[in-house]
């Protein structure tokens, strides 16, 4: 049984966090989660403030154990959201896409505990001063909005510039990564595309059977060009995208093209139109399960991946 | 002490490879991560083959432990050089920018043994098939020519592909970083920008300055838009580039544009118009060494990781 700061600052079981994957995370895959030990994750993504309450009513309605919600802040209705959790005193929130400084006094005063992912040392170390309970540092192979650095490179980093408990993400599937997470000074994990297979997740079967056959090369970047690089499954549509951004298309025109992607991925499984957020390590993920029995596998893993390290000293 | 079916391979002490840096990584450098204990290995980058002999004599002036030769498959004098490299029966040879198919039958009939950077699954099971040692998982975060997987992904999925000893590169430069690749499956780790501060580093003092100042988004890729993404320090040429990359410029000129561009750096030191070559680990190397302590400083630390690894579970 792995055992780390986070479990006994959050009370969960298990130091395994579910990403805030917009249009996917639901009040029903968070509750799974948490009810499996870990902490379940509602995203907010674009979704109104009146979506958020009610995913969390749902969860709340699945499970007594803590959850999160996650706020995405680039979304028009960051500001509704951020009261929605405040006022419903949701347990954790953690944030993607900016800088959550604005919010950080409303959510401490009503008892949120703040996890920020953060892209950088420098955001690190604001996290830090404003008081963020823990902070999520996620690698660019990631699925989704990311940053620059892979998190090979990313998690040391931010553990020497914060005092704070870190967690590992990008990349992780299995029990190797896992282990690997906590050699690089992590003391938990969270997982977005592995959960993109969980039972409970919500995505079009077309989805999730595009994550479970996956290989090496599935994804690719785009929005490099307009400032906001998203990683995806290597579809049509995404090549299209690429291509345009290569083109002598206008900014405005090339971000309009993506709108709606999103929604036709998750909800209809368009193969042609659609954009399937997806990490890098979707080669890695190969069966649907429930989402408890993923949270106690990538542990039992994990587990026995770190149990085993003496064994390269002689 | 850390023992790996890699070290008996290759008559080493410690399972680090010095990366086979282009223009850098000369018989003096690679002489000494040889003499420390790890595999020194050349670089052949674009060079003649008349420099690449000049510096295995120089090398073998220098040791008597076994040295690699780096072969850059892009490289117009590929050819030449995989002949010097059978001919003077070189211990290792790693290739890197492709695919070494041609050269395999001629290096193993002359008992060099062939270690190919791979960047995908297909690639590896293809060296495997043809008869090549071991394989070098390469990240993109790395210095220099890159792929599209992460460390944290590519590793893992390249030990499930074959059953050849793997080496991890790619964001390594100390002992949570190496412990991290044990965990993810590999037996050895190579480093590239971590020697880049070694004394006997032949690059000019500027770029070893910008390498020990670097900060965590100190590098950037260009040459995307080429199909030959390169990951260096973000210095004012390297920004022309990438905007350069976006513009209607046509790609003759675009890839005119960076010809003599490494040189400059390595040799002169010119930060306006050079390319330095740089890992995003570069935020973690912060003094420099001589090359044989950093062998040892590295496996220290990775040991120490190791062996505190099963503190985690209780």
């Amino acid at each position: 049984m792995i055992k780390s700061p986070i479990c006994e600052l959050l009370g969960i079981e298990y130091p395994v966090f579910q990403g805030g994957m917009a249009w996917i995370a639901d009040g029903n895959l968070a509750a799974a989660v948490s009810n499996g030990g870990g902490l379940g994750i509602i995203a907010a993504g674009n979704a109104p403030a009146s979506y958020v309450k009610e995913q969390i009513g749902v969860a709340r309605s699945l499970t007594d154990k803590p959850f999160g919600v996650n706020v995405m802040l680039m979304s028009p209705a960051a500001d509704e959201v951020a009261a929605v959790v405040a006022e419903e005193k949701v347990p954790v929130v953690t944030t993607g896409a900016g800088n959550p400084t604005k919010y950080m006094k409303l959510w401490r005063e009503a008892g949120v505990k703040v996890i920020p992912i953060v892209p950088s040392v420098s955001m690190a170390k604001l996290m830090t001063r404003l008081g963020a309970s823990a902070v999520i540092a996620e690698g660019c192979e990631s699925g989704g909005h990311i940053g620059e650095l892979t998190t090979m490179v990313l998690v040391p980093l931010i553990c020497d510039a914060t005092p704070l408990p870190v967690i590992a993400a990008g990349g992780i599937a299995d029990g190797r990564e896992g282990a690997a997470a906590f050699m690089l000074g992590a003391c938990g994990i969270q997982m977005g595309t592995r959960f993109l297979s969980a039972v409970e997740c919500p995505i079009h079967p077309t989805y999730k059977e595009k994550v479970i056959k996956a290989n090496d090369l599935c994804t690719m970047v785009t929005g490099k060009r307009l400032g906001h690089p998203v990683r995806s499954l290597r579809t049509p549509f995404a090549r299209r995208f690429y291509k345009a951004e290569y083109s002598d298309m206008s900014d405005e025109e090339l971000d309009s093209l993506g709108v709606g992607a999103l929604r036709l991925a998750v909800k209809e499984g368009d193969v042609e139109n659609g954009t399937f957020l997806c990490g890098q390590v979707a080669a890695l993920v190969n069966k649907v399960q429930p989402a408890a029995e993923i949270v106690k596998e990538i542990m039992d893993d994990t587990e026995r991946v770190l149990n085993g390290a003496s064994e390269w000293v002689k």
